[in-house]
């Protein structure tokens, strides 16, 4: 299909096709000019023309700023940037990297607004992706769509409309302006860059969605529920519309949300986290052990236990092999570990034959709800022997993070970025319902920059 | 829902959710610091910054211009603005709304840009939305998804890779970016001006997938067949991959298109044919008309034929019970009976009560490509009963509109806007491939304009 579009000339093009073409542009041009005098085409026009060149809104590590549609894009695909974004389990969306783009791009367009409004617009986004995503979970999944790009614009449109200040009439038209935005197939995941984008894109949806509802362009009212050519019958093979509601108020959803302390597919944390227990509750250096046999579930194999090849940075952070290979040999596992070089160096390569990933009967059994429970079985080079079975990861809800440590990881990552504002950021945030005005955040995360 | 999010308070947040949501915030924004640093990170960067403030591409009716990406939004919005752009059928994709705002936007940021390679753009950009949007058809459209805004991104990709003259790799990147941003309910056919703008953020897939693959970010290489995740094994629940390349090269979907006499969908066209031809042949006058009776397809009725309520333009726009009692009213169907204050009209919706749509099993029977079949049954107030069975539209290349009709239609789009440079257009077009620039033709689509 490529070659045909790429190597198709004009004189392959039958003469009959073009003119017949000619007259298609023609027709076009004409409703397009009758478009522009209708109520819909001046208020995109409106719209557009007027944040087109207005640049309001930050970016991360970067001293110009963009439109504020636009900002969310870059930033949305930015956090969705090397796999360690935040995860609400149950609904499978990356709520992080569509609220905040969202909530903060349209906050500098305010006159004023305050880190108690962020803060809210933000909470506020979490539950509603979280529940409407919940409603469709693995039906939606299994389908072939991304969630954070598809249920994701639930969430970056209730952040929009709450950061706004939209009453329910305002709030329901962007809430049905940016559901039918939501985009994003899951083949994206084996290499494309564009997987990246399709939180940056969810989160633009938000923007957009608010922006242009404020102009009185008109939403889907009843997006949600509708029957044909709703979000949830449109999206799933099935839906619980009834977890939506429930509770809501009373159980929130960002509770449930998972850390990811390590920048790879979550289905390697647990392994990772038994290593680590052994090694630290035993008092072992790295460089004694021998040899570490993992126990997984089939799912578990087949996601992340293939047979480890060095191709991509996407390719490691996806491999258990290498995943612990390269904590064994270098005593950590940060983003230092995911470069380019360090995916093929021998030591680790070497490593890599020192462990095995090997389905067990037994944790299949426990069926889905424990795909990501592992065995972890260390022998050390002094003849003693530790086994530990690890559940749920550390970051999930049943064994959270501190507070301590998600600070940890944000440093770390702000230092990775090359910035010194992270200290400030931190103060920022943890005190974020007293900050009187946003733009203070907004100009840290801008920072010094070094690449505009 | 809606209300949830609009009156939720800070207050009404639990302390500890709002603690756990900074946390969320915080590691959120460590994310996009590192993520700024990564080489996605900065081709979305570039991209961003390099088309957010520069306005070059033109808009229907507005003299100032906008980055290409907006262009082609709000151009593909006022395009498919009434419901009269031209439409492929077994696709259901409306080709031209999706294709020329892209490869148009994208010509005014070359150096040059012939006629000729603009109409190759196009006619590829029609060949392959066509293609690829047939090999799900009516299974895509009865899911719920509406497939100009998603099918559409590969015309859209394919007219923006074209245009730009890329080789078979940077085209595969285009198509795999622009078509994981397919998006579009169908519920918002009941009433949404977001429909419109389905088409338009299509249209605007293509041109970011074009500029984003030419910096080298990477889309799906394989979008339209991945087994998992694949555009076509996502958005249907059947598919004939086979379609898509069926005698490519030799047979023209271009060839196939419809062009709309009536600015309503598609779907109702056949059933006033019929009401039509039956009045005229027989010298009925519409007043004499008592009782309408449409026998549809399941497709048609689920599509259009659904109880008639006033609600908005689109919504009237949509139902064949408006369109068809507006005709009786008034003897005609134009834009004139598609205004805010028509579709509550008392006249017209008394008339609503003298018509019904049916479903027919004799029709279903037909298949797919008769789902526009209609058999209309007129019965008069003085006794006399007609019918009619309508297979194609007047418009469809089973039943074309001559070259001059087309042009007809074209002059009254443009009147209708108030343009003065209608001939001009008209003699652009329908002598592209002669065309040198296509400046001089992006520059009468701006014309004298009178709303900026």
């Amino acid at each position: 299909m490529a070659r045909f579009i790429s190597e198709t000339t004009f004189e392959d093009i039958p003469e009959r096709v073009r003119s017949r073409v000619k007259l298609c542009v023609l027709d076009t041009i004409g409703c397009g000019l009758f478009g522009s005098t209708l109520p819909w085409g001046k208020i995109v026009w409106d719209w557009a023309s007027e944040w087109a060149g207005k640049p309001v809104s930050s970016v991360f590590g970067r001293s110009r700023r963009l439109p504020p549609a636009l900002a969310a894009l870059v930033n949305g695909t930015m956090i969705h940037g090397f796999e360690m974004d935040d995860l609400h389990k149950e609904s499978i969306v990356h709520l992080g990297a569509v609220t905040f783009p969202a909530a903060l791009a349209l906050a500098e367009t305010l006159d004023q607004c305050s880190g108690a409004q962020l803060l809210s617009a933000v909470c506020i986004g979490y539950e509603v992706g979280a529940r409407v995503g919940s409603s469709i979970g693995t039906s939606h999944l299994l389908r072939g769509f991304h969630p954070t790009g598809t249920s994701g614009t639930f969430a970056s449109g209730a952040a929009a409309a709450k950061v706004m200040g939209f009453d329910v009439d305002l709030t329901r038209h962007t809430i049905g302006i940016a559901a039918t935005q939501g985009a994003g197939l899951m083949s994206a995941q084996y290499s494309a860059m564009v997987k990246r984008m399709h939180a940056g894109r969810a989160a633009q949806a938000g923007v957009y969605a608010a922006t242009l509802a404020q102009r009185g362009f008109t939403g889907i009212e009843n997006v949600i529920e509708a029957e044909y050519g709703g979000f949830c019958s449109t999206m799933a093979d099935s839906h619980d519309l009834a977890r939506i509601t429930r509770a809501i108020g009373h159980e929130w959803e960002a509770e449930k949300i998972t850390f990811k302390p390590y920048p790879c597919c979550g289905s390697v944390h647990t392994a990772l986290d038994g290593l680590i227990e052994i090694v630290n509750e035993e008092g072992i250096d790295y460089g004694d052990v021998e040899k570490v046999r993992v126990q997984v579930s089939s799912v578990t194999k087949k996601h992340v236990g293939w047979e480890y090849r060095p191709d991509s940075v996407t390719s490691a952070q996806m491999n258990m092999y290498y995943c612990l290979a390269a904590l064994l040999t270098e005593g950590r596992l940060t983003v230092e570990q995911f470069t380019p070089e360090r995916i093929s160096d021998p030591r680790i390569l070497d490593r890599v034959r020192d462990i095995s990933v090997e389905v067990s009967p037994t944790l299949d059994a426990l069926g889905p709800l424990f795909r990501h429970s592992v065995i972890v079985e260390v022998s050390c080079r002094d003849g003693r022997n530790f086994e530990k079975r690890v559940d749920h990861s550390r970051g999930s809800p049943q064994k959270p993070m501190s507070d301590a440590d998600i600070v940890d990881k944000f440093m770390t990552n702000a230092r990775a970025a090359g910035w010194r504002q992270a200290e400030d950021i931190k103060a920022a945030v943890m005190g974020l319902e007293d900050l009187g005005d946003v733009l203070l955040l907004a100009g840290l995360i801008r920072g010094y920059a070094r690449t505009d």
